[in-house]
Order: C-alpha cells, then sequence, then structure tokens
C-alpha cells in the first residue's frame, strides 16, 4: 500500500502558483529552490503574465497544465488564494503547499474558514497556510521559499515557526546532525502534527522525530500518533508559561492549552518532551547514533573525581542510577588503574589517564550485565590527554562488534578549552554524542533509556 | 588594616619543599611555576641533596633560609609532612601549602591529625593537604604545581577538586572568562572556603566568587561568610544525589551532608547555587560585564516568535516575568515595524530584521520603566542578517552613556550554525554575555536579577 502523503513528499509534478521573475517575491525563490532540488521531477510555474521564468515554460492557471498534479505550492496575495485552491480543486490537483499568510495568525478567521469550505467533500491534502513548505533532504528535494541545505540524516523534524525551523537546519548542520525531512505545518486548516507523525512513522529515512509545537488542534489525534510511532518522538512544546502562552497566540493565533495536560499526555503517549530546541539535537543525536539504554545502570568513567560527582548528580535527577561495580569489574578494572585509586563508579581513571586506561575501562564496562549505559568524560586537569581520550572513545565507538555484542550507549562530555575543540569536532563529525556539559548528557542518556523502555512496553504489546 | 591571607596571596619570600632535578615530581613543576611567574618576590628551593636547581640556590632545611618566609609551598611523601611542618612552625613561616597528598582522602586520618596538633596554638595558616595550590592571575603569581595560565580578570574561584580546577581555568580562557584567583581547598586542615569568601569580599580585584564544593566542614561558618560577601557567590555544590554524595566520600573522604539543607542555606545566605561549572561560567559572565536587574521584568526582542516564546517559558520557568508593552514603548516599536506586525513582548521584529530594527527596539526598552533587563535574540530563518543582529548588541552594550543612563542587562542567544560562530566569537571577545540556548540565558538573568535583589537588602540594612 502507497503510504497517505507519498505523492506530497515524493511528488512526480509540482506546479507553483505565484511564480514571479521577480526575485525579491516569496513565489520566485520557491520556484528557484525546486530548481536547483537533486530531485527528479516536472516543474510547472504557474503566472497569467508570464511566458517563461527561469527559463521554464509558464502557464497561466492550474487548469491549464497538462496531466495530473501531484503538488501546487501556492504564493499569491491572501485573498486570491480561495479561488487558487477551487482551481486546484476542479483540476483534481493531489498535494496543495499555501504559502500564502495573511490568515488567522492575523485575524483573518473568515478567509481561512473559506479555505476550509473549499476543501470539503475532498480529497485533496492541503498543508498551511501561512506556511515555510518542507525539504525533503532524504530525497533531494526542497518544496519550500527559504533557503537552507540540511545535511542528510534521519531525523525528520516538524515545525509550528517556520524561521525557528530554518534556524534548526542551521544549528543542525552545525551540529552534525543530519535531517531526512524537515516541515513547516502553519495554521494546519489539514495537513496536521498527527498525519505528518503517521508518515515519518512509516517513512524507512526516518528514525527519530522531533516536533516544535506551540498548540495542537486536536489533542487526541495528536496522542495517538504519537502512541502508534515505533520510533523516538522528540517534542519541543513552547508557551509553557503564561507569558508564553500569550506570546503563541499573538503568534500563529493559537492556544497553547494547558502546559500540565501536554505534560502528562506526551508523557503516556511515549513522547519524549524537550525543554528547548538545543536539547532536541542532544537527544536527536544520541538516538539517531547509539543503541537505546536496555535499563537506567550508568557506569562513569572520568579522569577527575568532581566531574565524577556532576555526572552522577546529572544522572540521577533525570531518573538514572550509578550503581556500585560488581565484583568482578571492580576486579578488571583494579588492574588497569594506579595503585593510588581504588575502583568506584563513577571510575576515576586519575587526571594523567590516557588512552589504555580509557578502552580498558570502558570495555570492562561493556562487559558488565549490570550497566546499560556509559558515559566517558575528560576533565583538562593538567595532565589531560585530550586526543587519548578521544581516541578511545572513537575506537570504542565504531568497533562495530563491541557495539552488535553488548549494545550500550556510550556518551561523552568534557571540561576544557581550545585544545579540545578540533577533538570535539572529530567526535561530532563521526556521529560521536559528546556534549559540553554534565545536564545535557544526562538528558541524552534519559531518551535513550526513555527509548529503551519504550522498545520494551511496544515488545510486550507484541 | 591588611586582610587576612594577603601575604599568602601576594607573598614576599617563597619557599619550596621537596623542589626537585627531576622534571617528573611535582616538587619540579612548582617551583618552575614559580620562576615563570610574572610577579616579584624571593624564591627558594629546599632539597637537602641539591645545590641548586633550575639556576636557584637550593637550602637543605627551611630554618636555614635566611629572613622571614611568607609562603612554604610542601611536596614531599605524606610521613615527613608532618616534620616539614615542625620545621616551618619553628620558623614562623606565615603560611603553608601542601600540596602532598596520602591523608584523610585515602583514609590516613590519624596522619592528618598529626597535621592539626602541630597547628595548635601556631599562627601559621596551612592550605591543604592535597591539593593544588592557586594561581593569582592579577598579580601574575601562579603558585601551584599544574600548568594552565588563565585569562586575567574578575572571577576568583575556590575548587575542592584540583583537576575540576584547572579544567575550569581552560574552560573559562575557552569562553572568555577572565580570572582573578583560583584556588584549591583539599583537606581543608586549616583555611576553609569561609578564609578565602572573606579574602575574596574585600579583594578589589574580585568581583564575582565562584565555588566548587563536595562538602563544607563547618556550616554555619560558611553560610556566614556568604552572607557577608558583598559580592554575588555562584555555588556549585556536587554531591546532590545519593549516588553523587558516595562518589564524593571516595573523592575526598568527605561527607556531602543534606542536599536539601544545603540547597536552603545557600539561597538564605544570598548566594547563587548552580547546576553546574558550565552554569557557573554562564553566570559569572553575565555578573561580570553587566549590570544587575533592578528588578524581574524582561523585555525580548527577537527576530522569530517561535525563539521568543520559548525564551518566555524559559524567563518564567526562573522567576522572571515578560510584561505586556507600555503603551508609550508600543508606540515607539510601532514605527519601527514592518506593517505586517504589531508590538508585543516578546517584541517579534520578523525574520529580515537588520541592525536598525534591532537597535531601535532595544533603545526603546532601555528607556522603558517597567522594563529590568533585555534579551536580544536573532534565529537564523533564511532572511537572518546575523551581522546586524551582533552589531546592533556590540553598538547597546558598548554605548557607556546609555548604560550609564539605564543600568539595565542586556543579554543575547541564537540560533543558527556556522555563519554565527565568528560573530559569536567577536561578542564572548568584547565580554557580552551571549548563550546558545534559551535555558542558559534565562538562568544567568535570573543571576542579575538575584544579584539585583542582594543589593537592595544590602542597601536597606545599610
Amino acid at each position: 500500500m502507497v503510504p497517505r502523503l507519498e505523492s506530497f513528499f515524493k511528488p512526480k509534478t509540482i506546479g507553483v502558483v505565484g511564480a514571479s521573475r521577480n526575485t525579491t517575491k516569496i513565489g520566485h525563490a520557491a520556484l528557484k529552490n525546486l530548481l536547483i532540488s537533486d530531485y527528479e521531477c516536472k516543474i510547472y510555474p504557474i503566472n497569467p503574465k508570464e511566458k517563461e521564468i527561469l527559463g521554464v515554460k509558464c502557464y497561466k492557471k492550474v487548469t491549464q497544465i497538462p496531466g495530473e498534479i501531484d503538488l501546487v505550492l501556492v504564493s499569491v496575495p491572501a485573498k486570491i488564494v480561495p479561488q487558487i485552491i477551487r482551481d486546484c480543486k476542479q483540476k483534481k490537483v493531489k498535494n496543495v503547499i499555501i504559502i500564502s499568510s495573511g490568515f488567522s495568525e492575523v485575524g483573518n478567521h473568515e478567509l481561512e474558514e473559506e479555505l476550509k469550505a473549499i476543501l470539503e467533500k475532498s480529497n485533496m491534502r492541503v498543508l498551511g497556510p501561512n506556511v515555510m513548505g518542507y525539504k525533503n533532504a532524504s530525497d533531494g528535494l526542497d518544496a519550500s521559499f527559504v533557503y537552507g541545505r540540511a545535511r542528510q540524516g534521519n531525523l525528520s523534524l516538524i515545525s509550528q515557526s517556520g524561521a525557528l525551523g530554518i534556524g534548526m537546519i542551521h544549528l543542525a548542520n552545525h551540529e552534525f546532525v543530519g535531517i531526512s525531512k524537515i516541515i513547516g505545518v502553519g495554521n494546519k486548516i489539514d495537513i496536521d502534527d498527527d498525519d505528518l507523525i503517521d508518515y515519518f512513522a512509516q517513512d524507512s529515512d526516518t528514525k527519530v522525530v522531533g516536533l516544535y509545537i506551540e498548540a495542537v488542534k486536536d489533542g487526541r489525534k495528536f496522542m495517538n500518533s504519537i502512541k502508534r510511532c515505533k520510533k523516538p518522538v522528540l517534542v519541543v512544546k513552547a508557551g509553557k508559561s503564561i507569558a508564553g502562552a500569550r506570546a503563541t497566540a499573538s503568534h500563529t493565533g493559537s492556544m497553547a492549552g494547558s502546559d500540565k495536560i501536554y505534560e502528562a499526555a506526551i508523557k503516556q503517549a511515549g513522547g519524549i518532551r524537550c525543554r528547548d530546541i538545543v536539547e532536541l539535537f542532544d537527544m536527536a543525536r544520541a538516538l539517531a547514533g547509539q543503541p537505546p539504554a536496555q535499563g537506567n545502570r550508568i557506569g562513569i568513567i572520568t579522569n577527575g573525581g568532581g566531574l565524577g560527582i556532576l555526572l552522577t548528580d546529572a544522572c540521577e535527577a533525570n531518573g538514572l542510577v550509578v550503581p556500585k561495580l560488581s565484583f568482578k569489574t571492580y576486579k578488571k578494572i583494579d588492574k588497569i588503574l594506579p595503585d593510588i585509586v581504588k575502583p568506584n563508579n563513577p571510575v576515576d581513571l586519575t587526571g594523567d589517564a590516557g588512552f589504555y586506561r580509557y578502552e580498558a575501562s570502558t570495555r570492562a564496562l561493556l562487559e558488565d550485565p549490570n550497566i546499560d549505559g556509559i558515559i566517558v568524560a575528560s576533565v583538562h586537569g593538567g595532565y589531560a590527554r585530550p586526543v587519548e581520550f578521544t581516541g578511545a572513545i572513537l575506537k570504542m565507538i565504531r568497533g562495530r562488534k563491541l557495539h552488535e555484542e553488548y549494545k550500550k550507549p556510550i556518551l561523552a562530555t568534557w571540561i576544557g578549552g581550545k585544545e579540545f575543540e578540533d577533538l570535539v569536532w572529530d567526535l561530532k563529525s563521526a556521529g560521536v554524542p559528546i556534549y559540553p556539559s554534565s545536564w545535557r548528557l544526562a538528558r541524552s542518556m534519559m531518551a535513550l533509556y526513555l527509548e529503551g523502555e519504550r522498545l520494551k512496553r511496544e515488545k510486550e504489546a507484541g
């Protein structure tokens, strides 16, 4: 069965209503993004006044285009959008993206209701209005009007804010987090978050789903789609505070709703709530690159006692535990430690720890059935050897055999300066989840644990 | 009156017991750090087997050094430390730093008690044992055995963990946070956190005091010193969780104590508790470079509505409020906004905001008596102009007249990628507090608000 929205995300024919020669127009930018896409499809600019735009033949109306149309992008003044949508309906266009703004988000509810009325008794799917469109990095298609090339990966993002969506692409590129699809949802007169979650749930290019939402139209449908999704769903729900809710109303014209209800409902549906965008990417990086944790028992390896304690605190504050070492593991690690220290959890390798101590102690924790996830940390305590620290992590994380055998996540953190920077980039670019603070690391480990729990429930349910 | 510990931090004569020609010895590193210091003083290596070390004349015993000795660093095996301390007492040495480890932190309580007994009825002040020493960046003196040059500034740090202390220097350098003094306290047989807080309270080079503590020996003295200190005191208290407390016991041999009691006591004393090292530096940067907030009413300026909501949520979660704009401010900002939007708080300048909109709206909020602190944010929404965003902030923050007239803190944040990076460095190197997440920014603004409240209480008390 072809999934719903397949022709939306992978159209064979695309029309652009409002395509323009004027380089300052959104319709010009949208057409250009389609043309620079690395994607095979037919593109039809539509503008009653032009014969061709950017070298492509132009049509006067949607209805004059020959053959089937999978997707139409609409970027014209709000007041003429209803007529365009009627044309699309007549032409039996499968999907429409209404980029134009000037609807409920500025108080023009009447015009938005008019659009909804046109859509009744139609199979046409509509995204927007007041939306940026989407970028499908997995297939190389850019059906949006904003510039920004995403690094290809397996995080699919749904953003109620267009600008934030683009900001997220840049941030994701910078953080080496790869994206499959990113889509704005705008005023949601038809295609809603739950439709998109359902699509990403079955999309083989998507491994993790992320959402930035300000308000949800139908709470039950939204939560059910998260519950159905057999992939981790990360949710940033803005408008938590009273002033935030007021700002939400002014931003997208929607009500934020009770935050406590959202909090409980997201949790119950098996989603993971993130505090902000940074945390969403932190968790996405861990979930995309590491196996989930089979339990909440964490082993910590550090070259500085203080950092070990801070990590322990951050873990325990986020529902993880840092158990004592088993006798067997104690004996293994005792052999590799200098005489002045005894093994413990956190394992303090002491300040001058190099490749060997890091590698051997990580291996000991991988082999320990009482440990579900591993944290490897370095503090630049004068004698620190950053390149050996990161080298050992790279070795352990890249060791496929180790990973396949033990299926345990390894996350890293450091405290230090410039001398760590290039090494941190090395790790990030290799997909290794490394975090600049104990808290961010612990939250990401928590996400891996929650995903492990979700998978267990899924298995139990059959 | 000469403050206590003045001869400790600004010694005119320094002896190094355990100075060595062997480059792998701690006593060698300590002597070398003194010799490379940019500080005027007399240095006496002490080693019974050598005539000179690193070109400096060597003495056999402390008692053989001519004249007064302000400070002696001790780095010899633990078992001979008591004899050295007796020599120092006999010589009437003013201050001693016992670098040597092997005392209570490894369970050797007897040897530590022996040291304490020697110190009875003596005016000699002793730091340690099991300690790195200190670095006095304001005066250019390095009285520690670890390498690490701190950027000069006005944050003074007390760390119970030596390695973490050094890691903090590197992190601080990287984050452009300047340090006045950084000191390890180790096992605290004499000089304790409260002595150091008292010293930094009157030290003209110190503007902000930061502490990393695992355990406090005398809670009342500690809290009283924070209460007495007329400067912001930032506290990272590790060992919050049960496993963290267990790790603390193993790290420095001390008991972490009830976390709730610490939490309440630090707050009551007027200190600010930080979640981790990263947050300590975040807050220190804000407190060192910006005026405190006279109240908790925050104005937010952004080019993306979503980011504005996230910032509002983060502010309100941390005791700040984001009030509606006054009519006067509304009118001012209305003039500079494009027609499609109306002023609000957060002020949404819309995606293509440049220098002028940022500058004029920040100015309007500076002038508004109902706003106590300002947040300026940019999200790379395709049209963002990062260099104009940071340029406007630099102008507003560097505008001394504006600062002197309005005395309001300005903090910044962004969501975007590589194109922001150099600009962020520009701001950081100019001392502008800019943060990569809404939460970190809001926490730092909270610290500025708490400092404002502390100053008010101080003023009321006379």
